[in-house]
């Protein structure tokens, strides 16, 4: 099933994807899904970041082998994790916003997952029952910032740098999904999720120990090898077999 | 004009403090300041940290003269901001539960604001107008972590890692106020805002050039020299001339 967030004559909804048309839910699907008889076009409807409006966003560092790899590093014994703010949230669509003296813009394609219900100290292997659905995501990151700073905050926080979407698969064998990422059409980023080094149901449980998850929080699993900058006017697509490809374009402060 | 949140027969409301009652306000806040007729005994209520139960937490790293000196570090140029999710907040009077498998945990005493209304690259010398009011912030780092993680993200975003209290000062001159920690009554530290690096008015327009800011945000300023360590059944306590005392206690997870 896939679960949608989005804005239709200027109201905000949530409804399930269906072939081509989006079937309206009776309330927000964390309180169990409950179809409308009410459908739309899905071409007429703007998607929007299938998450809290102002929930948590918990993102992973370092969980790729070939990235670990590709940069000479040992593997992690444990994961490292950050936040960005829920103003830097964009849907499927939306446009990445190049900030002023910003020298270097990075994508980086990752697998998100959005919490169900309230959990802490959520066992790994009952950490499905705490996942409403799996997502693409796109941590982008002002590369320069992100180095001189050392905490990764300010780079990783301005307003639409966190690209989330289409829309929520809940069926979903995460263990070996392709994932790539296409700049202007071209691939840059092309692994598996069978190279990830602590799972999503790992990490929801090992962020479960630290804060409370709330429904519509969103974990991110980190990004393969591949991440490259980004231009004002290029395209950036986040493919994620099983769940689609979630597009913005970059365009510059007006 | 002092406003507080707080908890009343199951209830939450924001409010007035006056003497040793509450008046209770029409709205949030942010709506504007409109008063009822009912009142409360202060010492009735239960206060909870004076911001939005889901808005931003952006603190800053280093930004006391006395504490970069003590650290022997020079200057910053720029503040060095991080994150806490909003699961951290616990207000005045709760507990600060030790987690498990933590071997440090520190107070750090701040001076912290909270947003009015939504704003973005908002002019240093227009800042004021954002800010509703000041009150007290303990930054809990379980100081271990923090050095582990290099990211301080996990250190610093335990449940209860945010006490923030008691209330909110509207009218506050920051250019001068000491600022004092104490542990079991002894004093740990003892500075003045005279000292920041990076004013309350400055961080709010940085942080705003980087992310909107929205009604109920939360920025602290940073905490000056003698952090230290506490300890299971301790009593840790920030005062803020001009604010009041943010007390709580150190609680082991049961």
């Amino acid at each position: 099933m896939r679960i949608a967030r989005f804005n239709y004559k200027s109201k905000q909804d949530w409804g399930i994807v269906k072939d081509s048309q989006i079937i309206i839910l009776k309330d927000s699907p964390f309180a169990g899904v409950e179809l409308t008889s009410e459908k739309i076009p899905l071409d007429k409807v703007k998607l929007l970041a299938p998450g809290c409006a102002a929930g948590k966003i918990v993102l992973t560092g370092l969980n790729y082998r070939d990235h670990a790899k590709e940069l000479g590093m040992a593997l992690p014994q444990e994961p490292v994790i950050f936040l960005k703010p829920a103003t830097s949230l964009i849907g499927h669509g939306g446009n990445i916003i190049y900030p002023e003296g910003v020298s270097r813009l990075d994508y980086e394609a990752e697998l998100a997952l959005v919490i169900k219900k309230t959990g802490r100290n959520i066992p790994e292997d009952k950490a499905a029952e705490y996942i409403l659905g799996y997502t693409c995501l796109n941590d982008v990151t002002a590369r320069g910032l992100q180095k001189k700073d050392i905490q990764w905050t300010r780079a990783k926080s301005f307003d639409t740098f966190c690209p989330l979407g289409p829309w929520l698969e809940t069926e979903l064998d995460t263990s070996n999904l392709k994932i790539a990422s296409y700049l202007n059409g071209g691939k840059k980023q092309d692994s598996t999720t069978a190279n990830l080094i602590f799972s999503a149901n790992y990490l929801v449980s090992f962020i479960s120990k630290i804060m409370t998850l709330l429904p519509g929080d969103i974990i991110s699993t980190g990004t393969p090898c591949g991440v490259g900058p980004m231009a004002a006017g290029d395209k950036i697509e986040v493919e994620i077999e099983g769940i689609g490809l979630l597009t913005n374009q970059v365009a510059r402060a007006s």
